[in-house]
């Protein structure tokens, strides 16, 4: 075997964010897979856009249409399930003489799909992953605040959270960030609401792209927003005014 | 006025893991500013070295030698504080007719020392922040698990905080990181101690660099670490083997 995969994290959507060593591996492919929805460029490929050589070889990894099944239900995770063991089979076998970069929007290990392939292929192949500029952290540098000061907590949740534990957690922090927002945007904005920080909420789509918007939480009326878009409250830790270095 | 500031996010130690953009403006940088402890070479500065042009004018920003002083008197904030305002001021000169690159650490929003300044140069000097890999990123990529999987919670702690706010923290999250470790170890240990979480913690030092070293907590014996070490707990949220692809 003398090939390996790469996975490598892309960053938040600017491909100039990319890192110097995803960048010149990315480059210098013969092989890219990516994950997107049937019929749709995706993300991952978007960003990378121009960057490949002409003679690549692109395999999209596209997720199985499953339209007709309940998310939550056994035949959709199964569907899941077996479009992942493929996958991995595929680029294991790829891999016994090539070197394939999986490209990865953000970070490959935060909350990314790319996960549910690695655990699939460890150890039984050889992977490098190259970490990413995460989207949250270019979602609020894109508000251009600064996140967390001195001894702030941040904590991050999903819009997919019954709506009484998004508000818990709201409680009990000073920085947020809210991932997976999309058709979840009434509900996190309820649990703002109810946790009196709906005021001090932004609401970041695209972040680092071309489109990029950032609008206060309060002013957006849209019920529904892109999966990717983000929501971020600032904390308010000690600041410079104080003197505080750490 | 014809120059402007530039804050280029390091990323987590790695110059491999600089962005593009940041790489770019680093090495064609005339001007280069960074924080050090006074007779150090400081991480930022050291992260860079053999990117600089022979003719790069360094601008090292010592902190203040505040020994003598409680971290949390009165006097020791002030000290901070003229420090921040007097490199604010002399950097806006600067930035008169020079682009000034200030080399960050991470990422420049999260939790970073040049925030300090960012509140004190805004409005006042053309700004751009470029963000960086935080150093938990590098950091969990470190221990090759990924970090969140489905509608896990993330907690980020900072060491620094009482010992009973950790471990109500770390009572309510799933994936967890705490920051700004160094002597706060033993304190961070009995919280995870408390909260039946040690067993599942990782001490990480030097995340991304030649001297990386990723430990099992409850088998590190130190009751120090470098101030920059992270601690981490992986979340354990849905799984591929549920075949769940969020």
């Amino acid at each position: 075997m003398s090939g390996r995969i790469i996975c490598a994290g892309l960053g938040p959507g600017d491909p100039e964010l990319i890192s110097v060593r995803a960048d010149r591996l990315i480059r210098r492919a013969r092989h890219v897979a990516y994950f997107r929805k049937a019929g749709r460029t995706g993300q991952a490929r978007r960003i990378v856009e121009g960057m490949l050589s002409p003679e690549v070889v692109e395999y999209p990894m596209e997720y199985p249409v499953t339209t007709e099944l309940p998310v939550e239900s056994l035949a959709y995770r199964e569907a899941l399930a077996r479009f992942y063991d493929d996958w991995a089979s595929r680029l294991i076998d790829l891999a016994h003489t090539r070197e394939i970069v999986v490209l990865c929007e953000g970070d490959p290990f935060f909350y990314g799909s790319f996960m549910h392939l690695h655990a699939r292929l460890q150890g039984r192949v050889e992977m490098e992953v190259i970490p990413g500029i995460t989207g949250m952290t270019g979602c609020w540098n894109a508000t251009g605040i600064p996140i967390t000061w001195g001894d702030d907590v941040l904590t991050v949740l999903t819009g997919t959270m019954p709506e009484d534990d998004l508000a818990r957690h709201m409680r009990s922090t000073d920085a947020l960030v809210v991932m997976k927002t999309g058709r979840n945007l009434p509900k996190i904005r309820r649990a703002l609401a109810a946790t009196g920080r709906l005021n001090e909420a932004w609401l970041i789509e695209h972040g680092t792209m071309p489109n990029q918007r950032v609008t206060a939480l309060s002013d957006a009326c849209e019920n529904e927003c892109a999966y990717f878009a983000i929501v971020i409250v600032h904390g308010h830790g000690r600041r410079p005014e104080s003197g505080d270095a750490s």
